[in-house]
């Protein structure tokens, strides 16, 4: 239930209306019969207590406890899965799969949905042979096992992870046809680890250290250099989320969590931290992970993820199947702190009204809203525009380009729209 | 990172001290080498530039992106699993499965690693085919399709279920040998439903309705009556857990969710609610979840679950491996409300010390505490005490009996105690 103390408080709009108009109210003919599917009952095993018609599930005894140790989704659900597109990138080792956000509700991402990229792979880690090494500027190197690291103090946050290249192929106009797709390089789950804090107290921080390069275990080696003050602020090093251990692809056993920064730097299978003096420069904060601005220079270490939103249902890949009332829902995040509203537009842009943000509204976490409306079949140019604590408003694509240009891969949080036809069919379009 | 805005300030206790002590900082010898298991790379794969020693999962590919479109644990995790107590119950289709929190960090529980409680078996519902009815003392009598449901306005809450029955088996004394069994029938998700109120709204409530009856479309057909007050506060008819559908064991696709209630009443598999003006006096709360006291009668519509803890590690199946500092770590709930504090004794509750909660602390949900300590090898009982904000205290095994007598299964929320032996293994006991 939202809580005022932690939200907005919900626009009452849609209390004491009906929701459903016409052919849901139940008719006295059906008044006295069990939901489900009609079938004949095999002869000698329907309840007598039961009506004749009742459903196959209601009449035999289901799969005991422990029948599945480790849960799995309804068979009926088997179309919930990450995804990638193709063409996209030349190897699957060096590559990325979306979130299913359309198909998705709240702000927790069940682990087995949670989006990957890989730069060599899925690195498959015996936890019982990983080390983790924190060298260079400190008064004593660390060796560390798993063991070791669970040793120390845990803290545990709800934290959205963003890969800088979300939504990259929609800086030269509207290209995937799905949230997923265009969206979809977002998760949002509960880490516990180690703050990285306490990590560099244990070894000693030497005066003049002023970077870190984490390096992971995977095949890429992934390095990236992360200032001392986001390491000493709010970097846990991970080892759970969600409860259970970190699963392969999100960087089994141990990963770098940096809160509201790119996803990039949260180095997965994390083995090493060297300390230095000075950032290192490495492939992925030069010739990646950078955006090539009109005027020839680059744009680098843009580590935090601006304020975006998404409108997640309905989308091209949930289309609108009825007219009538209908709940938007969508998500919204910031890298520099917590939501403070999203507005929708159901014209594209001309017109703006409050959504509702429900739930938990987190630092540096996605955050839910819905917007409920009637829609009677007109065309609609969907919008969403979040605005997060510090002020800072989601800016139009447009607005993006004029400032950065059309070279841009990273860092793309320009408000989307989404085109509903009369039909209900979704596509994802640009408006002027 | 705790947030001051929203639990207790963490006591700063272990702020600039060694966690770890000799035999880990890193001799010279080894600071140079990669972390890892030293395998023979394979002529001509592995790459130049790192130096030999590095473990196969760096030298090679890995797989790639949507190798899994779901994903699951690493194999090294096979053992972090749901578990049944075989001569508990007399078949595996009534019967309960505990979550392993000695296994689990935070406050989220994993969908695939919640408790299952089933009275007939797991109902494997084709949603397409489900209906939910809504009938009785209503204007409108209602058939709902899972469709239908999804057209309403929604709420996200994350909320702890525990069966009335969890810790049952220690009335009598200690029995079983580990958190996972003698607390594991517990969990905590964020739900995604629509309030049922909103549903019962649509319904139009006769100005009799004083009760309804949920039921559940399984074999067992699962009813218990629910007074209109709790309906119209803050129930949920949820179909999203940690933003998935439900898992069919946790009641897909449909499941009614009652915080801080015991669970038997979140009936799944939800195909019916009759609205009433008075309880229907089922038989799980007549024969079943009642307590019959020392003076012959019987507690019943025992409803909210009163202030619980239990310490998950170490514990008998988690036992204490090393000397030194460590990391003492349990979850606290009440269905009153939020959790104001923990305390946690050493000696078998003469002296109590505060523990520190960590991440959030929400109004019926699990909270995580943590409490670290030098161990130096003397035995240990360890023990836990949850006061919630109400101010309600857990009480002791000891007060309950006094209170209860000794043929009650359900509502143990007495204080659980470890024993933990000199060689580190941690027997479940009692103190006088």
């Amino acid at each position: 239930m939202p809580d005022p103390k932690r939200g907005r408080e919900p626009a009452d709009r849609t209390s004491r209306r009906s929701f459903l108009r016409g052919g849901l109210a139940l008719g006295a003919a059906g008044a006295g019969v069990a939901a489900g599917r009609a079938v004949a009952a095999p002869a000698g095993t329907a309840s007598p207590n039961l009506p004749p018609g009742v459903p196959e599930w209601s009449q035999s005894l289901g799969e005991g406890v422990v029948s599945r140790p480790y849960g799995r989704p309804s068979q009926f659900e088997a179309d919930v899965v990450r995804r990638d597109v193709e063409w996209l990138t030349a190897s699957r080792q060096s590559s990325v799969s979306f979130t299913p956000l359309h198909q998705l509700e709240g702000i927790i991402t069940p682990n087995g949905l949670g989006f990957e990229r890989h730069h060599g792979g899925i690195a498959e880690i015996d936890p019982a042979e990983h080390r983790l090494m924190i060298h260079g500027l400190v008064e004593k190197p660390l060796m560390l096992t798993l063991e070791d690291v669970k040793r120390f103090p845990r803290v545990n946050r709800i934290a959205f992870l963003e890969c800088a290249a979300n939504s990259g192929m929609e800086w030269k106009g509207a290209q995937l046809n799905g949230c997923q797709f265009t969206h979809g390089m977002v998760h949002c789950v509960m880490y516990t680890g180690v703050p990285l804090k306490r990590l560099l107290e244990e070894a000693g921080l030497k005066t003049n250290a002023r970077w870190l390069l984490p390096e992971g275990a995977d095949a890429a080696a992934m390095t990236r250099s992360v200032p001392i003050e986001k390491a000493l602020d709010d970097a846990i090093v991970a080892y759970a989320m969600n409860g259970e251990a970190l699963y392969p692809e999100h960087g089994y056993p141990l990963r770098l969590v940096l809160p509201g920064w790119q996803g990039n730097m949260w180095v997965k299978w994390l083995r090493r931290i060297k300390v230095g003096d000075e950032p290192w420069h490495t492939r992925e904060e030069t010739s990646k992970y950078t955006a090539l601005m009109p005027d020839g220079l680059a744009r680098r270490f843009t580590w935090a993820m601006d304020a975006k939103s998404v409108i997640t249902n309905p989308s091209p890949q949930a289309a609108l199947h009825r007219k009538g009332f209908t709940v938007l829902s969508g998500l919204a995040w910031s890298g520099r702190g917590a939501i403070r509203g999203v507005d929708v537009s159901l014209d594209g842009g001309r017109n703006w009204r409050p959504a509702r943000l429900d739930g938990l509204v987190l630092d540096k976490a996605l955050t839910r809203f819905y917007y409920e409306f009637d829609w009677s079949g007109e065309p609609l140019l969907l919008q969403s525009r979040a605005v997060d604590e510090t002020g800072y408003v989601q800016p139009t694509k447009a607005a993006l380009r004029r400032h950065r240009g059309l070279n841009s891969i990273y860092h793309n949080n320009g408000i989307q729209t989404w085109h509903v036809l009369p039909n209900g069919e979704i596509e994802n379009v640009e408006v002027a």
